[in-house]
């Protein structure tokens, strides 16, 4: 069964809805007014009337007195009157319901998560945690998320969706993206993962246009069932789009962390490594890292081998970047005869041409272009450590890269520097062609996209171009 | 014999000083006169006089024309005028000479890099470079960086002393540094390094109060004189303060980048490590955690043992950081039963508190001061994930974290966002506690921390108290 009314409802009932600012209920309500797209109700026996972000509104005193047809049920009440309110949702025909509310198997009250459950089953209701934050879709506006904007920024959209198992990473990652420009545009928080687990929001993923990779953020699932679940839709997923996990909770008190946190079993980390390769999910190594690689697949186009193109002003950064190629396993092959011939022609004559191409202090925007565009057609994909303080070079560099990087081969980018021309240059490039801030990090991000394109070929049996 | 001259002289000679706009003529004189104490002489054969920064200057035909004592010779001009030049500076007395020029051994003219070497020489001259940026010391405003602030900033000094071998990533790093509040009080770029090399500088360093902690970014050793007084003046220094290393050119293909960078073989990784490992330098992984590292290291006091408190508002952050630490040999406890008993009546009822300590996003800035104050007794270091993003939690945090920080134990913290809270939390905290943006670099600053106690200890007996 579809989650659709999950992530994109037509409509939603927040039941716990209030209108006392700085509570949970004002701001899951002032948050669903700013950007949601449907029809929302709001729902609490305690109120007839009142006011949210200056609009007047009316509370229903239970989601059966509404009219009209509700997709998606957002509950922010009390735990234990949780499976009385689910009960009237079901009845009432509700499809889904975002159970916001803490106090369940994550605390020791797993019969009150097991009676919720059954509630939904029996009514067909599909459940998002509880113990959550639920869901942040900018695509329809949907954000049931109840941290107010100023506190928590949410990114404006963009090709990447993030399934997180911790709703506080879900928010601080959400804010951090809004700051870097990260493009998330949808994000979902399973927190206890009573009923939907990873597996069936990735299955929904897979047939959403505007998601091109998934990052996952997992800690330990508490049933086998969920681990089979979240492996099958990996697997159907990776033949069609990339997916980027990073599995926390590795060690014994780290899984005690876990159990505490979301009830999860962390379970033994070698374990889920093996599983990971096996259905093609791409392994991060922290949560930045997660976004590092992400972003570069989502980006990027695929490689069709190893090789890599360096071009660099700094030969400490060729040299850097040159080590981190080589320990992912990527090659950095010395510049072939006639390709070296004739950027000698065209180059300055201090610049070193072997690969890492080293343009040194004295580059230009244009010695950047040349060796770039001549040297691409050479191999898979390239490496541009744009360190763009020598005089000769400015924040016009971006457009040379763009301009290479639109020839079909992965090109990322190493920009260090806090000054505005670097500033500026890491604009252009923003939401373009990957950019980071060290030779490791652009290393990694080229090793996924070659990561994938093996996978891909292997799923697929898909060639790049 | 001292470097003082090198790294604080009173007295700089500028030769191949230009009245004309961007040239690193200009550029080198235009540093100076902004921020150097001491006083500035400008020779070139070409010019009487002209206008730098709004000032009329006046040019000396050769250095041997100054009435005043010379310190230290900064040489920018052409490769083959600089044994002339560099007699010169000889025979006037000069102490020391920054060799800006590029053109010697990195390109081939290993000849002339001995002759300016033999010049040096036989008058006393000290050399850094040739192919070198040369010096930043924010503490005299000597500045000898060809690159106009407004490219390339300069950070504000600070406890920090970075060597490197790179002139491009000195630069860089320096910019970087200005724009996230780094404390990078010294730098120094070896470049070709044909006289003075790392050695001597950490020897300088170890004599320099406003100096904490060194890193250095190395990529090779030409000369196995080099390697020998690196690792005695590593020695040395590793027994009174921290030194942190990022060696790169690892790999045969590296090697080769090295090579024609700065004329360095970059030799045997494996055997680097090792002799790191013997001296008692703490090797980080790139560039980034080599400031990761410094920083906390120039700010923290030194833990006793190994066990880290941990305490956090996500409880997936908790799991995360408990990963990490265990993977750099460091433990992470449970709550002793008598602090957990304490804590049970002065915290929320939902918070978890075996370590990680899980205030949740319930949490107040006065659960997390109580946590913080309570568990450190208990712990030799403490690692806040200060997620600040639930309606308890606020910048104000930073003031309960800097309060505990002030007790004598290491404390590091986490902050992922980018609301104006976060910064604001970020800002106040930083220069006074270490703040990272993932569990994975916080958790490596307290590995950093505890490596420096032990190496310290081993060396000279020390016992943190």
């Amino acid at each position: 069964m579809s989650l659709r009314h999950l992530l994109s409802p037509d409509s939603v009932a927040v039941v716990g809805a209030s209108p006392r600012p700085r509570t949970i209920g004002y701001a899951i309500v002032s948050q669903l007014f700013k950007r949601f797209r449907g029809k929302i109700y709001l729902v609490n026996p305690n109120y007839n009337e009142g006011i949210i972000n200056g609009i007047h509104v009316k509370f229903y005193k239970s989601i059966l007195e509404i009219d009209g047809k509700i997709d998606l049920a957002v509950i922010a009440v009390p735990a234990r009157a949780v499976p009385a309110v689910l009960e009237e949702a079901g009845r009432k025909g509700v499809k889904a319901a975002v159970i916001v509310s803490g106090g369940f198997a994550e605390v020791g009250n797993v019969e009150l998560e097991e009676q919720v459950v059954s509630v939904g089953r029996k009514y067909g209701v599909r459940i998002l945690g509880p113990n959550c934050v639920g869901v942040y879709n900018a695509y329809v506006g949907l954000d049931t998320m109840f941290l107010p904007e100023e506190k928590a920024a949410r990114p404006p959209g963009g090709p990447i969706a993030f399934i997180s198992q911790s709703g506080a990473v879900m928010t601080a990652v959400l804010d951090w993206a809004a700051e870097e420009g990260i493009g998330v545009g949808l994000a979902v928080n399973v927190g206890n993962r009573a009923d939907v687990g990873e597996g069936e929001i990735l299955e929904e993923l897979r047939g959403l246009n505007y998601v091109k990779v998934a990052a996952a953020y997992l800690e330990g699932f508490r049933r086998r069932s969920d681990v089979v679940s979240f492996l099958k839709a990996a697997r159907e997923f990776t033949a069609v789009k990339p997916l980027v996990v990073y599995k926390a909770g590795r060690g014994a008190d780290a899984a005690r962390a876990a159990m505490s946190h979301t009830a999860a079993l962390a379970g033994n980390y070698e374990y889920y490594k093996a599983l990971f390769r096996q259905v093609g999910a791409i392994e991060a190594e922290d949560l930045l890292d997660l976004f590092d690689l992400a972003q570069a697949l989502a980006l990027s186009p695929l490689p069709r081998g190893p090789r890599v193109l360096v071009v660099t002003s700094s030969g400490g950064i060729g040299v850097q970047a040159t080590d981190f190629l080589l320990q992912h396993g990527l090659e950095v092959p010395r510049t072939p005869p006639d390709l070296e011939k004739e950027l000698r022609t065209r180059l300055p004559p201090l610049a070193s041409l072997t690969n890492p191409v080293d343009l040194t202090g004295g580059a230009t925007n244009e010695d950047f272009a040349k060796a770039l565009a001549l040297g691409v057609e050479h191999y898979d994909m390239a490496l541009v450590a744009a360190l763009i303080h020598p005089p000769g070079l400015d924040e016009g560099l971006a457009d040379s890269i763009i301009e290479v990087a639109k020839r079909g081969k992965p090109v990322v980018v190493v920009s260090i520097g806090g000054s505005p021309a670097v500033k500026e240059l890491e604009r252009r490039l923003r939401g373009v062609v990957p950019v980071y801030d060290s030779p490791r990090r652009a290393a990694r991000a080229l090793w996924a996209l070659y990561q994938y394109a093996r996978i891909k070929q292997k799923a697929s049996g898909y060639s790049p171009p």
